[in-house]
């Protein structure tokens, strides 16, 4: 626990040592993705497992959006919802959910699968509630700095992109909603993390800012445990009804 | 789906075979357990962790006294959160989430690193959580045919006894817990049968009936996912600072 008020660069520094330690850029399950180990029926379970965070990502910033009684930080917010869900335009300018519908598509699951959700493991979907009950339940600082995992997913999806490129080529008509995130993620991560430092004015409330950031990286990491345990693993998927089982090696 | 109304037998027997299907005594992890194949270290996180779900059981049961109107209901149900908390004569009658904690302790857990909490999994909070969550937004019928899993655990803890004497002996002294459980979970579950088979009052309510008893055995089922995935399986334990770290082999 750090006693000072950190200035704008040391702050940037713990969050990032924060992200190399706990982000699930090294999680076991991306390391074999971009290693090219993961069979499609495997790519699939990610695709439509990681649907549902996909899914509810526009709820989700629809609550810290209602936590703002400033006009101009709900403008700017609003952003997150349109990459989301689109403009309306949605053959020629498809949202974020639409391009990862797509990207689940390539791998070869079909649309009303993905839709449905009912296939999804429920230590996925508890991880995800998880994040909304965290922005739901915390300030509008606590939900905010929830969001700065984005300062690292650019470099993560750099690098996947690089990786299914070369090993899984068959999903390279899915991988529009990486490369809008490519562009999309730097401006978020930028205003979350200045927001974040202008309003955690006390030490304390940096160390609510490190935790926030802590507490996301376990629901992101958290997701993969479970996708790794059900389809790396033999005989390990729930018995749940309806739950997804991999028709393809 | 079944379409026609059940007879009281008819609908115990669907719960049974749900419960058959879908309870968690046939998780891998709980094969491994009753078979003698766990460490220490693994039985310490399985007491660690499943201490989690204990220590929210009281909160569980008063959230689902709050919903109820009749008084004799809530007397009735009282008893769960008298079961759990004891009676405050803690050392001549416990309760159960203090024999629970002597459970941990004779594994070799100190009483501190499991009443702190800090140590336990991610993912085994967030399957916690959802059971929270379940009973607090679900009415009272979904958060008593949550309680359903106890028509199951008679056997689970009987079965569990026996393989804990047998294979883990230096368990013997902290198997008060279970003890209890084998006559408390008939009364509950006989109450809780009760209640659902009468308010559920046309097919549609049983099918919520059924549908809140999968619900919560997905729950369970995926406590030990992330029990097993953690801890059964090398190099697997998330990165977050504090999460348990077996010393013992």
């Amino acid at each position: 626990m750090s006693s000072a008020l950190l200035g704008k660069a040391e702050l940037r520094q713990r969050l990032q040592e924060t992200g190399e330690a706990l982000y699930h850029h090294k999680h076991p399950f991306h390391l074999r993705m971009h290693a090219g180990e993961l069979t499609r029926g495997q790519m699939q379970a990610w695709a439509l497992n990681r649907f549902y965070y996909q899914s509810v990502i526009p709820i989700k910033d629809a609550i810290i959006l209602s936590k703002s009684g400033d006009p101009a930080f709900r403008r700017s917010w609003r952003k997150r919802i349109v990459d989301h869900d689109g403009d309306g335009n949605q053959p020629n300018s498809p949202g974020g959910i639409e391009k990862w519908i797509q990207l689940a598509e390539a791998t070869g699951l079909s649309r009303d699968l993905v839709l449905r959700g009912k296939a999804i493991l429920p230590g996925v979907r508890y991880a995800v509630d998880s994040y909304i009950d965290l922005v739901t339940r915390g300030t509008l600082l606590e939900a905010v700095s929830s969001s700065l995992t984005e300062l690292f997913s650019g470099n993560l999806i750099a690098l996947r992109m690089d990786a299914l490129r070369k090993y899984y080529p068959w999903l390279v008509p899915g991988l529009a909603y990486f490369q809008g995130r490519l562009t999309q993620a730097p401006e978020d991560a930028a205003f979350a993390f200045n927001y974040a430092f202008e309003h955690a004015t006390t030490p304390e409330l940096q160390e609510v800012v490190v935790a926030c950031l802590r507490k996301k990286c376990a629901l992101l990491w958290a997701q993969l445990d479970a996708l790794y345990y059900s389809y790396v693993e033999p005989g390990h998927i729930p018995p749940q009804p309806g739950i997804f089982q991999p028709e393809v090696a």
